[in-house]
């Protein structure tokens, strides 16, 4: 199961780091912008070209470092046609480069309509005749709240093609408590849709001991985060909110089971954007370093990560 | 505003339809789906001409009787960038066409990824020197369950765009209740959402007294839409559900004020395959006739939808 796959880059890597190639045109090396401006003039297209310019050189600095990667389809989508094209050959590329790729999308829609969603996402288009094959990402993010019928036609296409989903348990934005602690059955709304996710593990969960059904778990909500990880011991967390967002290793710790499994921590513009900050301007000598403050970043967060599990007594064995 | 000109087309064809163009390759007549065969080969190119074709055909034969049409952007959104640009080759067809044109992508996200989306989707998207053209679709349905910063951004984009948004309420899937019925603030999660949108509509109206921010209400939740038709006197409600989901004419009609305004009725399948339903086949000599199915079927729908205001005694003045 692709979970396991997950699990196994993570051991090898030693990183339980996801890098999210969340792409802004105003935020990338400017060397990067003008080739693309060169080629296709001032257009979508030119800079969907640079989004994937730049995720390529992202990928090439990075990719033997970190298990995963996650594309923020907002920032493709942005460009029609020409962004998804960019969104599906830095998909391509990331899966060439070894890396498990998720797509962040959160769809969502009555049943339907769903299993347009999941066949287009991570499955197989239907052509004319018959089939295209399975599209290339291997998880997708979902948004629960239209109810089971939204999220079931993604469990089917997970067992056919061997993919994943990520559902939204609990987001990492500061209006998530508006409508997320409604209560039902006793519980608020995101401790509901937390066990309604553990149901499901229940009965599909990979040889590691977890599912190809996980759950976003934001990191901006620690003490949230420890009742989730309790309520679903069967679902890994893809954990966003690290970094930029604000939250620090010690808030993620209680996404991570006692032995040190259980989770996925997302940074993106704190690894994407490196070479903007000041706290890695020294390792630039012009943009076209700019990967290199990107490395930096990702071993500073993987070293702050396993010092704080180290601290918690959380470190995977052998690790 | 966008919900004035809405109204205005409603009140010209008088005729409260909006058609859904959400095109399934397997449900397209043959000879459409043969000539993108001929031209692309069996490929998602050829997949995505075809629904392109399609829809033209459709547009061509219905665009007088009808003030919009709901693109489902999952039935595009399967085939990739080719699907994206059967999507937005038909967005400015309908609007060469006189229809006001709904993207229902349902989209949510954190703030500054919602704000993505909302330029990606109504608003101008950034180019690497200024921005493009405003997208031309006129609104965009968007989940609100991550809270108010996921709607804020989509917002923003409106005002300046004179653009529009329909936000989920109520949706018109059988398991609609399992999480949208949850309590806050003594309400179901459903009526607190519609209160909320009140809230912003009570600042933000047009000329015609409803905001360019409306709501998605189910058809198939009749006593529900009553409810929500008293806390939401100023949202106009786009009401999925009808035909093909099972709701009827009379269930519809909570959906409007006491004078006949503040809902379209969306209808989909029933309106774009009806050459395929036992009830047109009569109409049909052969496939290249299917729209002549869809005429009726628009017409049909209109005339039930009459009836029932009539009876209600809900006309608008001077219908």
């Amino acid at each position: 199961m692709i979970i396991d796959t997950l699990i196994e880059k993570i051991d090898e890597k030693r990183c339980p780091v996801v890098v999210g190639l969340d792409p802004l045109i105003q935020k990338i090396p400017s060397y990067i912008q003008q080739n693309a401006v060169d080629a296709y003039g001032n257009t979508t297209k030119a800079a969907a070209k640079a989004l994937l310019d730049f995720n390529i050189k992202l990928l090439d600095a990075i990719h033997h470092l970190i298990p995963a990667v996650k594309l923020q389809m907002a920032c493709y989508e942005i460009y029609g046609a020409d962004g998804l094209d960019a969104f599906y050959k830095t998909v391509d590329y990331a899966r060439e480069k070894g890396l498990v790729v998720i797509d962040d999308s959160k769809r969502n829609d009555i049943g339907s309509t769903a299993a347009l969603y999941a066949k287009g996402h991570i499955g197989q288009p239907p052509l004319i005749t018959g089939t295209a094959p399975a599209v290339a990402s291997d998880f997708i993010t979902v948004s629960p709240y239209m109810g089971s019928d939204t999220i079931n036609p993604f469990l089917d296409e997970c067992k056919i093609n061997e993919k994943g989903i990520f559902v939204l348990v609990r987001t990492s934005n500061a209006s998530a408590q508006e409508y997320q602690e409604a209560m039902i059955d006793g519980l608020p709304l995101y401790q509901k849709i937390a066990k309604d996710m553990q149901v499901i593990a229940d009965d599909y969960c990979g040889t590691r001991g977890f599912s190809p059904v996980g759950a976003v778990v934001g990191a901006t909500w620690p003490q949230e985060s420890e009742t989730l990880r309790n309520l679903m011991p069967n679902i890994f967390f893809l954990v966003p909110g690290f970094g930029a967002q604000g939250a620090t290793a010690e808030d993620v710790m209680s996404a991570f089971n006692s032995d040190g499994w259980g989770a996925v921590i997302n940074s993106s513009r704190g690894i994407i954007f490196a070479y903007l900050a000041d706290k890695y301007k020294h390792l630039i000598q012009d943009e076209s370093d700019f990967t290199k403050a990107s490395v930096k970043a990702v071993e500073d967060m993987k070293e702050e990560l396993l010092a704080a599990m180290k601290k918690k007594e959380k470190l995977p064995k052998g690790w």
